[in-house]
Order: C-alpha cells, then sequence, then structure tokens
C-alpha cells in the first residue's frame, strides 16, 4: 500500500481548516513541543489532566492522545477515564508507549491501556512496540535499542490481538493494519537527537485522525509529513535545535508541492 | 485612555534595575517559555506550587501569577493558598483562567478564584472573560471561539463585579478598568500559532505590575510590549518557532526607541 | 588543578560513544531544555518520577540527577527512592539544590538529601550552596544573590561536611573537592537569561560522571563544556533565545579543536 501526496495535502487542508481540538494527556517533557507542533499544522491543542475534567475534554475533542512518558497513579487514572468516554463518543484514541520495556509500571500500564480500549492507532518505537508483546525485551530508558524492522514481526501480531493500527517509527515507519502495511522512509537521523520528535509524531496522529476516519491512511499521513518536515529542516539545520526550530516552520508553512517533492515515491 | 511609549519604557527600565521576583503557579505547557520571556525582560521568574511553600514564595515575592491551564486538585489548594497570602501583603495578583468555558473544573474554578481574591488583573481571550460570566459560552479548548470585541460589554460586567482590572486579549487588546478602556491593536496574527503567548501576555502583566502600582497602566504596558515585540518577531520569522525565538530575543533587546516606533499611535 | 582540553574531549567522545542512560527527577520548567541538551552532547536522558518506577529506573541508569526545582510531596519521596537505589549500585548520583534558601521546603528537603545521600556531585548557585550550610542566606526565587566566589569558604566546608564534591557555578565556576579546587572562566553573562542554564549544568555533570568515575574530574569538563558552548553560542546570538538554540546545536557538533581554541588556559 502507498499514501499519496494528494490525500497528505488534502488532511493538511482539512486540518486547516477544521482547526481539529486535539485532547493530549502526555508526558511533561513534551507538552510544549506537542503543542506548538499541533498549532503549527493548524490543529488546536489542549492538555488537561484531572480527572475531574479529561471525560468533558475528550467529550468535545476530534482526537485523544495518550502519551505515558512521564507517568504516575493519578495521571493514569486520568487516562483511563478519558480514554473510555472516548471510547463511548467513538473518537479516535492514539496510544504513546513512551518507555514500556524500560520499567514494569509503563509495560503493564501500556498493556493495560491497549487492551482495554483497543486504541485507534499505537504509535511507538520498536522497543516499546515489542514490550507490548514480548517478555524478553529491555528499553534502555525512551530510546529504542532495536531497528523498527526488528519489529515488524511483532507488530503483526500485535495489531491482530488488540485490533489496534500499530505504527513503528524508526528509519523506515512501519504502519500496520489488517494484514497491510505502508512503509514510509521520509525523515532525518538527527531527528532522534531532538527530545520527544516521537511524541509529536504520535500528536499529528491524533490530528490527522480527527479528520481522516481511515487509520491507516491518518497514520500514514502524518508520518510522511512528520519525515518530510523533519528532512526538510534537517537540509538547513545546523544542529537539533535549529532543526526543531526549522520543523515547526515547516509544518506552518507546508504546501502541496512540499510534499510532492519530498515524499519518497519508491515506498 | 493611552498608553505612552514613555511610560512603558520607564517600567522596562524600572525592571530590568529591579529584577522583581514574579512568582508563577502556571501550567506544565508553558512554564519554560514563560521563565523565558520574564528572563528576557529582566525579572526573576520563579515557578513553585507546593502547599508547604506557595505562601512563603508569595510572600517575598514582587508579583504572583496564577494560571489554570492544566489544573489538579493540590494545584488548585496551592493556588489558593498563594493568593490569600499575597492578599494580605498587597502584592499584585494577576489571573489567567486559561479554558475557563472549556470544562466546568476550569470555569468554577476560575469564578471561585475571581471572587475571592479579587485579583489585580485578569487576564484572558473573549471566550475565556466571557466564561466568567455568562452561562452560554463554549469555549474550545484553550482557544478563542469569539472576537475579542465581542466581549468588551462582558468584560466591563466582570471589571464591575470582581473589582479586577480586566484584559482582554485578540486581535485588539482591551483593558478595562473602573469606566475607562484603554485599547492596544500592536501584535501579530501568528502569535496564536505559538502556544502560551496569552500566558506570557500574563507573565508580563506580572512583571509590569510588580513595578507599576497602577493597574491599568501595568497591564496595558504589558500588553503593548507583548504586541511590539510580537509584531518585531514577526517581521522576519519564517513561522511560530522563528517568531517565538524572535520574540524573546526582542523582549531582551527592546531599546525606547522600539516602543516609539512601533507602538501604534491612533489608540 | 586544572582541567584539560584533552581529558574533556576524551569524556565528551565516551558519552557520544556510550549514550549513557541519564536519569533525571528534576523540575516541569527545564525538562524540555535538559532532556535535548543531554541528547546533544550524546547521552540518553529519561524523565521519571513515579514511586512506582524510579528504584528500577534509576537502577539501569549510568547516572542519576535530581533537581528540587519544583517539588513536592510526591516527588521528594520518588527522589529519596531513587537516591536509595542508585546509592546501593554505587551509580553516580547529582544533585541540585535549586531555590534552597528561597524557602523551608528547598532548604530542608536539600539539607536532608545531602546528609542523607552523600551526593556524587552537588551543583547549585552561590546562595543555594550557601543556604545549605548557613542561616543567614536567603535566595531570591532560584537566582543568586551572590558571587560564586562568596561561597567557595562554604563551599569547601559543605564539601569537608558532606563527602560530596561542590560545585558553584557563577561568573567563575569553583570545583571543590578534598582540598582541592578548579576553577572554570569560561561562559557568558547572556547564559542567566536562559531559564535552566544551571539545571542543564547539572544534567551535563550526569553524563560526565556516568563515563569520567573521578567525580572532579567529571564535574570540571562538564562546567567546561557548559561554558565553552555558552561563549560560542553568544558570540552569534541576538538574544537568550538565539543563545539557547545555538547553544544546543553547539553541544551537537562540538569537536576538540572547539575546546581547545576556547578552553581558557590560564585557570
Amino acid at each position: 500500500m502507498k499514501v499519496s501526496s494528494q490525500e497528505i495535502w488534502e488532511s493538511v487542508e482539512a486540518i486547516r481548516a477544521q482547526a481539529p481540538l486535539v485532547h493530549n494527556i502526555t508526558n511533561y517533557v513534551v507538552m510544549n513541543a506537542t503543542a506548538n507542533a499541533l498549532l503549527a499544522i493548524g490543529a488546536s491543542p489542549v492538555m488537561a489532566h484531572a480527572c475531574e475534567e479529561v471525560e468533558e475534554m475528550a467529550g468535545i475533542a476530534g482526537a485523544l492522545v495518550i502519551n505515558i512518558g512521564t507517568l504516575s497513579e493519578h495521571w493514569i487514572t486520568a487516562m483511563f477515564k478519558a480514554a473510555k468516554r472516548a471510547g463511548e463518543l467513538k473518537i479516535p484514541i492514539v496510544f504513546d508507549p513512551v518507555g514500556a520495556g524500560a520499567t514494569n509500571l509503563r509495560t503493564d500500564t501500556a498493556r493495560t491501556f491497549v487492551k482495554t480500549f483497543s486504541p485507534t492507532i499505537i504509535r511507538g518505537n520498536a522497543s516499546e512496540i515489542m514490550a507490548l508483546v514480548t517478555e524478553d525485551i529491555r528499553t534502555k530508558g525512551v530510546d529504542s535499542s532495536a531497528a523498527s524492522s526488528d519489529a515488524v514481526e511483532v507488530g503483526r501480531l500485535l495489531n491482530v490481538d488488540s485490533g489496534s493500527l500499530v505504527c513503528i517509527s524508526g528509519e523506515t515507519d512501519y504502519i500496520i493494519d489488517g494484514g497491510r502495511m505502508i512503509k514510509i522512509t521520509n525523515g532525518h537521523p538527527m531527528m532522534q537527537r531532538v527530545t520527544g520528535m516521537g511524541c509529536t509524531a504520535t500528536a499529528l496522529c491524533g490530528a490527522f485522525a480527527a479528520v481522516e476516519k481511515n487509520a491507516m491512511a491518518a497514520a500514514a499521513q502524518a508520518m510522511a509529513v512528520m519525515g518530510i518536515a523533519g528532512e526538510m529542516a534537517a537540509e538547513k539545520a545546523e544542529g537539533p535545535a535549529s532543526l526543531q526550530s526549522r520543523f515547526i516552520d515547516i509544518l506552518y508553512n507546508m504546501t502541496e508541492s512540499h510534499i510532492e517533492q519530498y515524499l519518497k515515491k519508491e515506498v
């Protein structure tokens, strides 16, 4: 399967036109960067984690993004409450199992979340996806200790077991659902040296899922936009900070011709 | 009423000379950006939210800034404790009802805070200000669903009811107190695509209120500096990230002649 | 004592080769900036604060960094749990007493932490270091109210009492251990106008301590790299935001010849 530059562009235009509210319950490290990426692409981000308000906020959102990067007890409760409400209302749920495999708290929470809610999209790096399925993986903190290609078979299993679309990000991004797979080969290695780029990818999956009901299309479009913006940003970046800044500016200015020019066609 | 470039400049110089401590109990998303804006203008920011220390920290501050952008139970307790102490010591309190109207938790907390403490300055977007007064407004997350001009009448009511200066930010900023109103028309639309620009405006109100005892002057000066810096930053910005970076650099370098040149005179 | 450009470079290469996991329990304001600085120098940062996981995370880390910048009850518990585990496993602990002297909560927590764990490295500004020893210092929020040179005698006492290496940062950085002292005079005044630069220094001490077992060498190397990168960044920075961005890019690109060229030799 492929993703076309035209369908990517249509979703970008839809995000800009509709400015969907993306409700994030995410980690402290990336909140600012995530909000800025969502604003740059044209969505309307909100961060809200209080148990008293997450159901109400999720209920008015176009997508719910759950990210376990800096987990704690109250936040887990809030994540589950929000996801329950989003599930009831058929609002897309995007899940990022940050650091699954590094500690039992993360692995267990991530597995339980996936089993309970069957999120629309699960996006993680290879280690994190593998940690959702097998016991014999140790994630080194939040960075992957495996190549994305190593996780494809496990990703297929996870897709079958969970019913969730599985998106494994890395040098190649693999988007797996129902026996089909899309590969995205855009991106740049320096993106790994910017904290929260994976979390931003997850948040963009939320923005695209809010306007594109086909999860496979939404995830592929989001990952393509990530990769294209990262690749364009890296061209003139002097390091990770200027890459991050240019990445946001490029999301804001992205045109159809950028997508046509940069989207790797061979995939 | 008007704000003059000279009085703005005098307050900027006072902030730089005195480096007032601005105690922020604010949201996770903007803490870094807020601290950097306060440092850039010359203030000394501190973030502290533990119930055990907020009274002590507020007690040594030049201004207390309360922002409900990522609210939760313990933080509400801390906000109220800090505000009580600041009120006793006549330390200016600046309040930002982020997302009031989006959830009951936010609306109720914001209304109770305003009723209890009559903050020196309330700064919000149109939706948030309206949510403090009327029942028939729904805020879309944290972004305004109304133009700032739509909130002027409600802003006057809020000012009368609360005794707080009301600052409604938007394309035009309206600063309302005691039957008087100042309009600030500086700024740039791209500022809306940077997360936390409103929160930064609130924090700058704190810095100005720490050195300028007239709340109306302080709020108008802060909003003018925000708008001028945003406008100057937008001139060469390639997108929201470079706008944000340039905005901070410009706050740091702002001179009297920048203010004279950019302040919209017709207001 | 001195630090040589060659040993600094060897540690930078070791960090890049080993990508040590640095476990941070730090404040909300600086998490993003700290993570990006650690990634830029080549380390692998993780932020984790849940009591349920900190021991496990600390147990797989190359260094544990504890920073009390936005303290609260649960976080204190987590900090102590993580430090206990790191201590048992002889994993270096770097401690940053942010705002000690500003409130009793911070002063008491910092003193108890130091007494309990005798961290490998304590890094703070002059006010913070003095607050760990004497009663007659008031920190103004989180900014120092004294020059680093004023804290040298107190720093020596703290080193003797605690057994921890003491690093006092400021215009000159003083690294004190066992009767010896290294001074680092690199850096630039504009670094004080970027929030969390001190916290970044602490985190870099963690990265260097993960690859260099001699605490004095590790701290001196980290402070030299901070100062060199800050100085290089300031050369073309237009203000604090561009300094911060360039600082990260420079960490990422730092070469042995940069270190040789910029390291102040007279120290």
